[in-house]
């Protein structure tokens, strides 16, 4: 038997309309790629909007249709979401950082109509120009006046919107459509595409602001540093604007001292970003002696939440928070919020609880598989592949021509976790990072994060080389901090007793740049490239 | 397009399977019909659902059957709730206060196939059983023990469930099926059948908890002393166990001390319920001199929150918030949360404010319409009919012969009501409630709630009376607080400067029992009756 309520769709358009009808002078601002601080209300930024909805309009852009985007977090791409979503189409966002040669393929891939791009990617998307078959237009991410300055004679977007009315009617299409294409990093093949329903995006956002995950309210000021390029900025342009939260985008600023000031400034209540993001801003902190009152706390995800920032931001007064997720997830999956009775309690009390990645967000199901496709318990103790299910979590990839899913329905993420009998997830490592030493399994991210801890250690990579005796064993790549005297012996002094022995690196080697991917976290692969042939001593 | 996510229902299982894997020790505690304090954790809870769930299964419910249910908010009430919708079967809640006539109207329009019920109800359950067409078998909740006292030689709970065993495998299906019925009270007419679905009750149970809504977190214990047996107790069985909070069920003593007794041992945080509830635990706190250290907020629902209320609690550390919704709504529609600038001024302030409905939910669409179908501004001055759309929002009534919403799809909620700029929803009155006086509106709510200021007036109803020059003038019928001496003079003193003139009532009258209905609120019609002839002097 059916119940008898309103067939009424969730459309991302629903949440910008709530917003104008309730929060309407709650601003956004933003640091432009032009330089000056852009501010105005939700109330323009739904005008704006409307306008440029009308404008696609006028394009000929349909249902259905791929608009292409790079660019960094300004109020012009937040409008391009609400836009291009809303009449049906499909934001494609694509990393800057992919490179020339997987940034074009996921535009031919994704067969986009148009391309909106900030100036300072124009040198990119002159070089990819030539390769890219179905782009028709472009637009640059500017007015009139600065357009100049991408020197390819695109179009700009202040033109574009212009002259484009005010008043739209928002249309009204099945809450299983498209709104959003975003492609993963490609580390291990070709990138491959997640496309986001209205649906997945609505409910995630109802999701993620829950008192038990971002819990933000009116009042609170939201600086997402997590890029609008990839897996929508962890959805803040939504659940922001669902619960009238002040939004502020960083632009292309994103260094330690570059987010100081807009933290600082706006009065900014909670940030989110990935660790090499806050460790840039703890550092800033630590070398300037600067704090920021009004930040409470940072949520952090991407990869796992280094110990020393939690106690470094601690020591600020702000909170850090982890969360876990993936592109394929929409993309949070879990947000760490800890139960009364642990939060009261002292730090190094809290920090087992701290280091985990949270519980899973309502809808979220989660479980553990081991190689024989056995489900273990959730006991804190067994190790297995982490496989998800729910209704934000990808069915199968854009053009896929392979199940995306287990026999069973789940997606595998890739990671290899334990689950305790209070719910908190902890990854212990990607399944391919994991390293296979002696029939057991050891995490080379507890390694890189017990590293982190020491004083010389600016930046920590661990993969598996290989042994004749134990098949594999850890080496630990450093980046050494500026003006530290350390050693490869001082820091395995350093790792003995915090880690069990069989985990501690049979060697050491630095190295000046740590390769980091296109969403922030050490490139293994380049890593494995690096010491492809390298010998363990004895 | 269609997004490519995956195809995961939203049911009211997930909720419950969500709370056993992150907050199975979360307590659930009841104030039993049979007397003693009973308590359990969630993951016992979901052990006797899932065995209550093999015993309906053995009974033959099939997905789409009725099950009827008349009972005071118990865990056996509960769990209830998550079984028959679990199973995906419908849970017909029954107001006990419908009175024979109705509630067995209620029964066979529903068509249960079983009927479960408290003690308190074995004689209400006797008058009706030879009325009763489709019930098969009866149910009362309670041991072998004490369902001697129901007499009736009816089944009891505990031996239908002993036997069953505790492991079920919760079915899967389309979210859109039938959860659970609830019959309008029906003050006009027959009572009228909600038929809320799955996807409507998780919607809302996300939007409530929102920090712009009830902003429960884990931590928070909530009393709902708004029924289970009408509007799901306004979806807090739901919402509650998403983030995991206690809840604690006061069974049949709703009065100021037995609420007193559970607020104050289990240290409630947050309750919920009807004006006249509110009242009584006032009365109850003002005669002892008593306290709830531990009570921070109350939400308040069902009628206008009356100032005095928000006054007399205030000094007790208590917030009033005000939230208005109906059946047909699942039932929440708003919630009062001020916005940060308005909560942090001096309660003469921020009167006007919490005075106020709230604003909408997300994806609660609110019209004001005029008598020509208009529509109106939102600018907190037009006063129109009410209209709403929403996915929680009623689509038809069970069984409805003729359509429930208008030509356009909008769900006229027979309110009038006011709505400023900032969304802030102001209801003035039942659409046939309003006083009709030359050609202007009068609001007999807002009439109530001045006297309700005045010492001696314990409860107050206004209705129109027929005038020859003005068509209607407002009566203000009203029962002393006993123990004060007051005129309807001295009343009529008293409200003026409160009201504008046109609303100072022309006759004030006295009687020592107001009429309330089923729901808690003051029966109009009641009021009508008794004072059908009423000739206003002069």
């Amino acid at each position: 038997m059916q119940g008898l309520m309103m067939d009424r769709p969730l459309l991302t358009t629903e949440i910008l309309k709530h917003a104008v009808r309730n929060y309407r002078n709650t601003e956004i601002v933003t640091r432009t790629v032009e330089g000056p601080i852009h501010r105005y209300a939700i109330g323009d930024a739904a005008r704006r909007i409307r306008k440029l909805a009308n404008a696609l309009t006028a394009m000929g852009v349909k249902q259905g249709d791929r608009i292409g985007v790079i660019g960094w977090n300004t109020y012009r791409q937040f409008e391009l979401y609400y836009a291009v979503g809303g009449i049906g189409a499909v934001l494609h966002t694509i990393n800057p950082r992919l490179g020339i040669e997987n940034a074009s393929f996921v535009i031919n891939h994704a067969e986009d109509d148009y391309l909106f791009y900030d100036t300072t990617f124009a040198p990119l998307v002159a070089m990819m120009r030539p390769n890219l078959k179905s782009v028709k237009g472009y637009y640059v991410l500017t007015d009139a006046e600065h357009a100049g300055e991408a020197g390819d004679g695109a179009d700009n977007y202040e033109d574009l919107i212009a002259g484009a009315p005010e008043a739209f009617d928002w249309p009204e299409f099945d809450e299983n459509t498209a709104v959003a294409l975003c492609y993963t990093s490609g580390t291990t093949g070709d990138p491959k595409g997640v496309l986001y329903s209205h649906r997945a995006l609505v409910l995630q956002s109802f999701a993620t602001v829950l008192p038990t995950a971002m819990s933000m309210r009116e009042g609170d000021t939201m600086l997402p540093v997590v890029p609008m390029f990839h897996v929508n900025a962890w959805n803040t342009p939504y659940s922001c604007l669902m619960i009238g939260v002040k939004q502020v985008f960083p632009g292309p600023r994103l260094d330690g001292e570059g987010l100081y000031e807009m933290l600082h400034s706006e009065k900014v209540t909670y940030s989110a970003g990935v660790p090499t993001v806050w460790l840039g801003l703890l550092q800033y902190l630590e070398e300037t002696g600067k704090e920021l009152p009004h930040l409470k706390r940072g949520l952090c995800g991407g990869s796992a939440l280094p110990e020393a920032l939690i106690r470094g931001f601690a020591k600020r007064g702000v909170e850090m928070q982890q969360g876990w997720g993936m592109t394929e997830l929409s993309p949070v999956g879990t947000v760490n919020v800890l139960p009364p009775h642990i939060e009261e309690l002292p730090l190094d009390d809290r920090m087992p609880y701290q280091l985990k990645a949270g519980r899973a967000l309502p809808f979220v199901d989660m479980r553990l598989v081991d190689a024989q496709g056995k489900i273990l318990p959730h006991d804190g103790e067994h190790e297995g592949h982490l496989q998800v299910r729910g209704p934000w979590i990808i069915g199968e990839y854009y053009k896929a021509e392979k199940s995306t899913l287990t026999a069973d329905g789940w997606f595998d993420t890739g990671d290899v976790a334990i689950i305790d009998e209070g719910g908190f997830l902890q990854i212990t490592d990607r399944s391919k990072d994991v390293i296979k030493t002696g029939g057991e399994w050891v995490s080379s991210i507890e390694i890189e994060n017990a590293a982190l801890m020491h004083n010389g250690v600016l930046q920590a990579g661990v993969i598996g080389v290989e042994h004749p005796k134990w098949q594999e064993r850890p080496l630990l790549v450093v980046v050494k901090r500026p003006g530290q005297e350390v050693t490869g012996e001082g820091i395995k002094a350093f790792l003995k007793g915090k880690l069990d022995k069989i985990a501690i690196p049979d060697a050491v080697e630095f190295i000046d740049h740590m390769p980091i991917g296109a969403t922030g976290k050490v490139l293994k692969t380049e890593l494995r490239k690096m010491f492809k042939d390298y010998k363990l001593a004895e």
